[in-house]
């Protein structure tokens, strides 16, 4: 009996359903038992029979067996101290290229050749990208996990090469298993179903995303974009499924009110950067009218920020126990009230609270990162749950200017600027915590 | 001044032409000036105009710049022994999945987030893909530049693994553009231009190649089959453009008499064995009828190793001196007097004469590795000047057992097994070369 | 100022919101007067552009301007009678090929030339199509209309030839603007949304258009089909969204439950005895196992036959008076009494019951037509509102056995032969309304 | 046996090759045989079988069958002229709508029925096209086939409505398998082979075909274009292969040197306007820079039109004699001699020899009808065999300027204006052609 029938006979007396803990173990083994034939193996065309074998025996791993599998995996294929001590020690008495490539052959582990093998099957890319999906979840649990995230990390890194990833423009007319995945994946602003996404691909809206040629269904990222006569202040509007469509030749502003990563398999590994960008030039050259290009985002750390500083009491603040009201904004007196504080404060906290040097506040990191400016604060634009909780409703456009992009970038990188607008600085400045020096 | 503006005006200061060693060498400085700049680039935005400036400025090197800009990215871009040295020591004292990744961080050249960065820029890939192979060309006379070659070819296993790439059928209706390149790469029977090449695909030929997402316009491999009626068994009926066309709806064989790999730049990522298998699958798809799946292949060493043993005064051989004449072949005597030799003694060197266990002619590996059976060995099969200086005119047919191909495998892959027809071994037991208990 | 300036011009001042009935003629006669100039237009250029006037000014006209718009096309574009009249005499007198083509150009009316002109505008198919349909809902109003509409169809039976049309599968990949037409289209089981039409897309079901090159986005017909592992008889399963998917791979029956034809305007123009015969094959080739190709279709005509029936007075009937309690089908009892002299009634109703030597029932005779057999007749098959009201809840299998379906068709076609199964034969001729002689 | 296996078994005995007058006659027989029966058929199914019968049988008639082939088209599928005067009375007594619908179905003859029927059948429209093409060759011999050719032209100008062309770009991207019949069809510059078609695409050319959806490899007509710095006057370094490839961004100037009509068999039916207009505008969409339009033509009726004028023996012609030497061109005292004296007499075949009150050059009628001013007129521009013959090797540059298209065109159409520069008409004006006053 020649191996692979071994291993599919071996692999069909698994099919049985199993659930008990020592027998999901059990199934690891098998999977397992496969991955090392795999990586063992001598011949591409044997190669990619078992690689089917590996993928089509991991996909039916019950649930309980996922942590054995990746202990395993973790414990078995990570290469030998031996050999690596012995290529460490010769390349320490001699650093020649050749000691350093025999030294990076023995630290790869085994595994990112076996990941490398099993991508031959089809669907591979995309198990992979979910196992560490799953992985990530429970890395924390399972801190001998490590190094099984850094080679699928590492692997993601070369094979997700932004190089390779094409920009494509969602529509009404995308295939509905790719508008499905928008549904499910959309993380700032829900979408409520058929009607409220097609109102969001319109043809006043534009949705661009990244996809890898060998994931050709699944969206990588997406920024969905409103074309507007001015720019947007209030957000509900942007996400009314009844709204009235816009002519979009009149638009003078894109507002993208919307970026969603969509495979937490990637994490680490960053496109959300050049997908503005790349979609600032696409609405630029389709509607030359357009001037501004700016987002309308919320502030998410805001409020458990100021809830923090409240609570360690800190200087100067106002009365806020009106916001533990959780309808305060219906309140017109409470409203006049909070508006001159929390708006100060909310400028403040965007530009001048830090966290190693850089704003403490991610979604104001991500698009300074970017060289975007902080353009404007906006009162009450988002009243939706969520947004009251996390931001006290309030917005921010952050402003991307081609022109400015490189140079605010790295001011943002080297000197750690966060380039703001007069009006946003002048209300830090005036605001209640900042030094008594600034508001001079 | 900004970097990129600085950088800029540096390339700009490069485009004049310049010639001279020292100049070359500046030109190459130069360009090593933008690659430190885009490894220590922290935006991506930044990051990808970088990628495109060094991009260009590679693009523009003289040649004689080639050579101090590989030194260079040998040089300037390797690791720290120093950093390693400590990794290595941490790990040796606590090999830890912690301490392994760093290690691995430590001892990966910076030239490799180099090449990942590059291959933002559009055309990168490519550029890359030809920088290892004018790399590889000067390897042996510059053996520092191993490193540069191993970290092109590590980058290169993962791009082109193989589950990214798409196998395309080549016809008549391919753009002009690839077919042009058809012409230029084919490197086992030379195209002789446009009527040649609409022969080799007209109805009863086949042609598919390996195609990569980043390359859409290069084939990475390609295949050329003959749908025929009985197995070929000379080659020059294949490749007469003015052949009539056969009815492929007829034919019970498809003969594979051509593979070539076009990217030397990709030497040592190999796709050629899953080829063939994916072709006798498509064709199986398309023609029922074909039962029998062959190559019709040179035996590229004979006349080489048999010139070799001749001068080694080996035993038993007869007076081959016949060959001295080119054109031997076309003398009936001297045929009818050196074919039972000649058969004999290269059914001997394919199946009996080894280097390192395995046979020494480079296309019986392949097949051989590949699953195939080498069935038959065809006299004055290929009487062109490479045909008969190179093969004495003799070419073999490998066969493609789908059922059998595993097995075969195995068997060559495990015990280097020669798998061979009866037809041959009895041809090679017969040899004057074979050992008397062979010949009994 | 130059024609196209003018009726520029002329089209501007038209374009302000007009409503009384003069106004609409008044509109209606401006678009007849770009028609006049398109028609005379001698070149091809202006004639582009004339087009595209003439399609934005018809599709600006509001609602009530379209009934004196047809008028004045069915008036104003007609031939001359004074011309068909010489041509006509010409012709009598010897009639010859010139002569006829003579006659033939005098006969054809401008109008088609008119529409051919219109085509040259992008968009201009559709709105041809749609105008028909819109003509046709009101022609029996108008008698006059019914050259504009015989031109139409004329013109669409050139356009619209079967030669040119494309069978597409529609699935969970496809566009959502089209799939979005299939659930406004579907006429025979309504499609309640998206959740709805997913389970109609699943992997155990398929779902085939045709399209035309010039309205990529509309389908012209289409068909549904769920692939099980024996024939169906009741049609609620296979519109149920919560229905387990099955494993198409096992299935060896094609049910066809649905087919509706989308294009009013293309009425008389058919295309559905092809699609199911080009979906007979797709099938059989996708899943070789299939044995049985067979529809569920309602008795449309049914239940109108029969209160017909009854209220003639016919002879032999039994009881029928529990039918008008609505839900008859859910009192056992009923179902009991009525079952065999419905079944026995609507087997002669499909078998017997002619108009002009065809079934009277219009699904009958569409299958018939096509070759299929009359296989069974299903009791309680379709329990929706529509169908109780139609069909009694009967439902019909029409069996297509590739082998047979020219034969059926013959016989059909040549002598209206209504090919059914001995079952239903046998039902019907123990029918109450049967003849004395086949009841024997 | 039913119809269909007759007509098989009918079809396979004709099958094999005869050739005398007589069987071939009995093979066009058979072959309308086939037809009839298609035409009678009723049901679809059948008829597409038998639709692909039809095309099979007429694809096999041996070349002497096509004339008796196509007499019996013209005689068994025309209209029975009594059927004709009943309808033509009734319409008479009362043109109503419906007596005119009676008397269009009346005239039509069942040829395009059986025309269209075919159609369904796969390559039908192709056979069609073709089928035409032979008929206009012989048509001249054979006027009974005027009908015929009619019906022919009436259906391919609803089939081949400019609305459902498409524009594509051709270049070396396009599959061989077109690029070849460029080659094949090109009809003003001959291309000599691969390499000459691979310089006429390269980036500093652009060429464009108009393609109907049922014969997706076949172009209808195709134009090139050069983009130059200046207007060209001599077409030869247009046509040399070896001449450097131009920066295209750095072109202010799009030259149309060749446009070719593919199709014989669709004469009549036009496209050429529109391609040039539509081909401008694309070219003005990539290249903003360019802003001269403007053809490289010959003037193919001048020397015909000279020699006839110079027999006739007009007044004040100089004497001529000097271009019966066919290399006149390279004697530079005969070149000085003959340049004032054509120049003016060709600026006078153009501008003012007129038939039907048109040009009588056929190329310039084509332009000025499209819009295009006579601009230029270019000495000694075309010395090829073909240049010299026809041209006396002059050439004009007809210009297309967007804004004044129209304009022209109506002015052409309209009052017959040759719409030309005042340096033209100067050169006209001072011929020794011209009457006596225009000269003054």
């Amino acid at each position: 009996m020649n191996t692979r029938s071994f291993l599919k006979q071996l692999l069909r007396s698994v099919a049985a359903p199993v659930d008990s803990a020592r027998s999901a173990e059990r199934r690891a083994r098998e999977v397992i038992a496969l991955c090392h034939a795999l990586v063992s193996e001598r011949g591409e065309v044997s190669g990619a029979a078992l690689a089917r074998d590996v993928l089509a025996a991991y996909d039916t791993l019950p649930a309980n067996a996922f942590k054995p599998f990746i202990d395993l995996l973790a414990k078995d294929f990570s290469p030998s101290p031996m050999t690596i001590a012995a290529a460490a020690a010769a390349y320490a008495l001699d650093p020649s290229p050749h000691n350093l490539v025999t030294l990076q052959r023995a630290v790869e582990p085994p595994r990112q050749e076996l990941f490398r093998r099993m991508n031959v099957a089809p669907g591979a890319t995309a198990a992979l990208v979910d196992m560490r999906r799953r992985l990530l979840r429970e890395l924390k649990a399972n801190p001998d996990w490590v190094g099984v995230d850094a080679d699928l990390e590492h692997l993601f890194g070369s094979w997700f090469n932004r190089g390779f990833l094409r920009l494509e423009r969602i529509d009404w007319r995308t295939p509905a298993l790719i508008l499905e995945k928008l549904i499910e994946y959309e993380a700032v602003h829900e979408i409520a179903g058929w009607k409220d996404l097609h109102r969001r691909l319109a043809s006043d809206r534009r949705c661009f995303a990244f996809f890898h040629p060998a994931l050709p269904e699944e969206p990588l990222i997406f920024v969905e974009a409103a074309l507007t006569e001015r720019i947007s202040t209030t957000v509900a509007p942007l996400l009314d499924p009844e709204s009235p469509e816009a002519d979009p030749a009149r638009a003078d502003c894109a507002i993208f009110y919307s970026i969603t990563n969509c495979q937490d398999g990637l994490r680490g590994i960053s496109f959300g950067n050049l997908l503005i960008k790349q979609v600032v030039h696409e609405l630029g050259r389709e509607f030359p009218r357009l001037k501004t290009f700016a987002t309308l985002s919320p502030v998410p750390g805001f409020r458990a920020w100021l809830t923090a500083t409240v609570r360690d009491g800190a200087a100067n603040l106002p009365d806020l126990s009106g916001l533990n009201d959780e309808s305060w904004f219906a309140d017109a007196g409470q409203v006049e009230r909070l508006r001159p504080a929390l708006m100060g404060l909310c400028a403040h906290y965007l530009i001048a609270v830090k966290k190693n040097d850089e704003p403490l506040d991610s979604v104001a990191r991500f698009h300074l990162g970017n060289g975007a400016r902080m353009e404007k604060l906006n009162w009450l634009a988002d009243t939706s749950r969520q947004g009251m909780q996390r931001s006290a409703g309030l917005m921010v456009n952050y402003l991307y200017r081609l022109a400015d992009v490189e140079k605010n970038h790295e001011a943002f990188v080297r000197e750690h600027e966060v380039v703001a607008s007069h009006e946003l600085k002048k209300l830090a400045r005036e605001s209640v915590l900042a030094p008594p020096a600034d508001r001079a």
